[in-house]
C-alpha cells in the first residue's frame, strides 16, 4: 500500500471524506501522545538512573535475547545509526554491563549480550519504566489498553510486511 | 502526577499488576506506530515535496495562525529547539513562503505568517498528508478512528495541566 502513488493532481482537492479527518487527527492524537510519554521516559531515566534512552533501548534489545545479537541486528531492530550504536555498545562494555564475544568460527561477527550485572541493572530500570508507563497511561482501562494495543499491534504486523 | 517520584526500593519488584503489563504493551505498539508513520510521513515529504518535517511542521503551525506567530511560540507548538525554528522560518522568508514583520509600537517583537504562496504550497502538502495518513491508519475505521482520538485528546489534555 505504500508504494501507492499521489495523484498530485488532486492533493489540492479539500473534498476528502470525513473518514480521512477522523484518522488525521487520531495520528495527530497518536503522535502527541507518544512524543510525551517519550519525552517524560527520556527525563525519568536520566534522572533517576542516570541513563540516556538509546542506552536503555540498546539494553532493552539485548535483555529479550540472552543469547545475544550482531551489531547489525541491534541497529535494525532500534531504527537507529549503526554509528550511534557502536558508541552505545563500547560504553556498556567498557561499564561492564554487556559483553563482546566472536562468534564460533567466524572472526568477522561480532556477538553482544548483557553480563549479569547488566542484566540486574536493566531490571531495576525495566520495573521502574513499567511504573512511570502505567502512570502516565492511567486513563485506559486494562481492558482498553489491550484492544488498542492489539490494534495497534496489527498494523505494526501490517507494515511490517511492507 | 508526574512529580510521583519512584520508590528505588521497589524498582526491582516484578509482581506488578498485569493492568502495568497491559499498558507497557500499549506503549511499546503506540511508539512504535508512531515511529514509523512518522518515518513513512518524512520520506514521502522529501520525495513528493523535497521538504523537511521540521518545515512541514512549522507551516502547519503558521496556517493555523493566519494572524501570525512569536518565534517562541513556534518553538513551544513544535517541542525543537529555538535555534532550529529560526533557521526554517529564515529559509521559508528566503523561499517567500513567510512573512516577518514587527508588531505594531513594539520593533523588538517579530510576528511571522505565510505568504499567499506558502498558503497555497501548505495546502498542496496538506492534502497529501492527509491522504497518507488515511491510507497508513486504513485499518482503523472512522468510528474507531474517532474514539481512539477522543482517548488519546483527553489523555494529552491532561497532560497540558500537568
Amino acid at each position: 500500500m505504500v508504494s501507492q502513488s499521489t495523484d498530485n493532481k488532486h492533493t489540492g482537492d479539500q473534498h476528502l471524506p470525513k473518514d480521512s479527518k477522523a484518522r488525521l487527527r487520531l495520528w495527530i492524537n497518536l503522535l502527541r501522545a507518544s512524543r510525551f510519554i517519550e519525552a517524560e521516559v527520556r527525563n525519568r531515566l536520566r534522572r533517576e538512573f542516570d541513563v540516556t534512552l538509546p542506552r536503555f533501548d540498546v539494553m532493552a534489545a539485548l535483555y529479550r535475547q540472552p543469547t545475544g545479537m550482531m551489531m547489525s541486528q541491534i541497529s535494525r531492530h532500534l531504527m537507529v545509526s549503526n554509528g550511534n550504536v557502536t558508541g552505545i555498545v563500547d560504553r556498556l562494555v567498557k561499564d561492564g554491563l554487556a559483553l563482546r564475544s566472536q562468534r564460533d568460527g567466524d572472526r568477522r561477527t561480532w556477538i553482544i549480550c548483557l553480563t549479569i550485572n547488566g542484566t540486574t541493572t536493566f531490571e531495576k530500570m525495566a520495573a521502574a519504566h513499567e511504573q512511570w508507563v502505567d502512570e502516565l497511561l492511567q486513563d485506559f482501562s486494562a481492558d482498553e489498553a489491550d484492544e488498542l494495543q492489539q490494534t495497534l499491534a496489527r498494523l505494526n504486523s501490517d507494515w511490517e510486511n511492507i
